[in-house]
Order: structure tokens, then sequence, then C-alpha cells
């Protein structure tokens, strides 16, 4: 986008506080707004009619979310907590259509991100049909530091408070299974693992275990 | 779109017969092409390192797919192969951007068509998260019907070719267990099988038996 369209977006847009552990929107609300992460993080989760919840994503700043309407959806199919203080652009999901038919150039790169979501929920969906608990918790970890990892001496740590529960979401299984696998890592010296925060010790050797070969799963 | 621009979307397309088992594409080769299928059925299949194959989706006349390279990748991530004999458009993959760029409105319906994949992609992954295999496999059959069901005098039948290798690739299962389960429900009454040939002869009990509580899944 050039600059003249780049000022005539944010002009359209309210800036918004979010305060940690408080919702953006909630599942099953009716889409009122699309949102553009400024600074912070949010968990989006979407919970079964059982109570299960499943973690669908954590947005990262300069992410677009919350185009259910724009994608003709009466309401968020998923809630979007703050993981921390965070600061969000807001939209009225009424102007998207508008939006994306005068900014060619925005709607590109829109369908380019939901491109990479779309493969990313692919991949889990692979992962979740074909490989057993541990592989796919490694491969959770692995994309999480892959999207907000930072380098530090004990090495990649990532970048924001997240817990065991968080992970479990993750990678469809339970917190006890995950709570017995990262135990088991931490002693082999993969991980190291403090409160709401996981930190990689050994990318290359959690990568291999990663892409061992199946042990078989119904 | 209205006529002219559809005229001129049309006019630089090429059609490809695609025999019944021949592949318009390949996982991994370089993504030349985009794709709109005009007649018949294809699927779309994801196979893992150790050759374990993942069910994707199956492609119905009207969609576009294969938009990869639309997407800034460089090869195709999975292979869409013919169920029956098809019949579908092609364009070269870098008009991509010119197209939507200069058609807006055919971007817009390409977003929505996206939106409605990334639904489709995390209902999946909450159901291979939180349901065992017999709700998984219900839910498969459901949104089966639901896209691509006629009615018969037997119930609604799936419109096109299905193996129980396919549902269970769509369920995260093992052919054996498809079989199993799909014994039971014939011998309750929900469904009949033929060869290549699924019916649901009782919607609002498979639906039940699919919304029923969780049995607690690891």
């Amino acid at each position: 986008m050039d600059a003249g369209e780049l000022d005539d977006v944010i002009a359209r847009a309210k800036a918004q506080r979010i305060p940690k552990g408080t919702a953006v929107f909630r599942q099953g609300e009716p889409t009122k707004s699309f949102f553009v992460l400024l600074h912070g993080r949010l968990k989006v989760v979407k919970v079964t009619p059982s109570g299960q919840q499943v973690l669908i994503r954590f947005v990262n700043p300069g992410d677009i979310y919350g185009i259910a309407k724009a994608l003709s959806r009466e309401d968020y199919p998923a809630t979007a907590t703050a993981v921390i203080d965070s600061v969000t652009l807001v939209w009225p999901s009424d102007i998207w259509d508008e939006f994306m038919t005068s900014h060619p150039s925005m709607s590109l790169n829109v369908m380019r991100m939901m491109g990479d979501r779309l493969q990313e929920a692919h991949t889990r969906v692979k992962e979740l049909s074909t490989e057993e608990v541990e592989r796919r918790v490694a491969h959770t970890l692995l994309r999480l530091i892959a999207q907000s990892g930072r380098s530090t001496e004990e090495g990649v740590m990532i970048d924001f408070p997240i817990t065991q529960q968080d992970l479990a979401q993750a990678s469809g299984t339970t917190f006890h299974s995950v709570s017995r696998i990262l135990s088991g890592w931490e002693s082999e010296g993969l991980v190291t693992i403090g409160r709401r925060k996981v930190v990689v010790s050994d990318v290359e050797g959690l990568s291999h275990l990663a892409e061992q070969a199946p042990s078989g799963k119904e």
C-alpha cells in the first residue's frame, strides 16, 4: 500500500486498549468489528458445546483478526483474549467490502495471510490425524518458537506467557499428558519450563523428535 | 462480477479434461497454474513423509483450487486427483495478482471461499482434538452430505464415488475403524453402504450421535 492509502485506512480506525485477561470479542457475539493488533498478544480459543477448549491460534502484532463478518458470518466463531496488555485498531465490519475493493493491494495481503492460516490449519489436521501425542506437542512448540521465538542464553524462548494448558489445547491433548511429556523433555535437556514460560534449549533435538517415524495411531 | 469482467476472466482460461484417476497437480510440484472446476469431482490428499495420507477436501464444481502460488508458495502442498471424469479451467499463476486487483468483486469472493475453508479446517481441528473416532466419522459424513448430498429413496446419498479409505483419511482414523463403525451403523439402520457408495438413511439419528456427550479422549 502507498502512504496515501495507508493514511485513509488508519484514519478510519479507532485504537483500543485491551488489558491482560480481557476479551476483545467472545464466541457467539455478533460480528460488529474487525481488527489489527498493534501491540501485545492475544489467544483465540474455541469452546465446544460440552465445554472443551481448543486453542485456534495466537495473534501477533501486525496480524488482522476478527474478520468473520467480512467472510459472511454473523457471529464470532471463537473468543480472543489478551495474554498480556495489548493495543488494537478497530474498524466497523460493514466497511470491509468497500475497503477491500478500493485497496486491492490490501486485499492481496489479506488473501496471503488467510492462505498461511489455511496451511497452518491443514498442517494441524495432518498432525492430529497421523501423529501420536508427543510428536504433536513437539510440532506445536516448534511452530510457536518459529512465530514468536526470542533467543536467550538458555535457548529459544516463547516470547509471551504461555501455560501447559495452552500447549494442551493447541496440541489436542490433556494438561496431564503435556505435563508428563515436558517433564521427560526437561530431564533430557530439550526444554526448560518455568511458570508461564517455555524455553527450547535444544531446537535440533526437538525437531528430530518431531520428525521421527510414527508409532501408529488410531 | 458483471458480464464484461467475466468475459475477460474466461477469455484467459484454458479448458482441460481430467480423466478419472489422473492428477491435476501433485504435492511438491512447482505451482504453475490455478484452477476452477467446471464439472466432475476431485479429491485433495496430503501425504506425510512416512507415507500416511490425509484427505484435505473434495473439490466441487464451481470451486477455485490450486491457488498455492497466489498465496506465495512455490509448490503445491497436496495432490488433486479426479474421482470421476472431470473438466477444469486453468490459468497461469503469474496473472493472479493482476486478476485480483483488477476484479475486486472476484477477490471478495475468493476471500469468502477461503474463509469457509478456514472455518471447516478449524472445525476439523476441534473434532480431532476433542472427539473420539465414531463422532468424527459421523461429522465427516454429515459434512459430505451437506456439501454433496443427493436425496434418493434410500436416504441422502453422497453424490460421487467414495471409499471407506477416503472416509478414514478424512476423519483421522484407520480403514479398519471406519469399516467397523459403518457396519455397526448399517445394522442400526443409520446408513447403507455399497461399493464406493455411502447413503445416510437416518440423518437425524446420525446428527444425534455426532452431538452426543464426549466420552473423553487423550
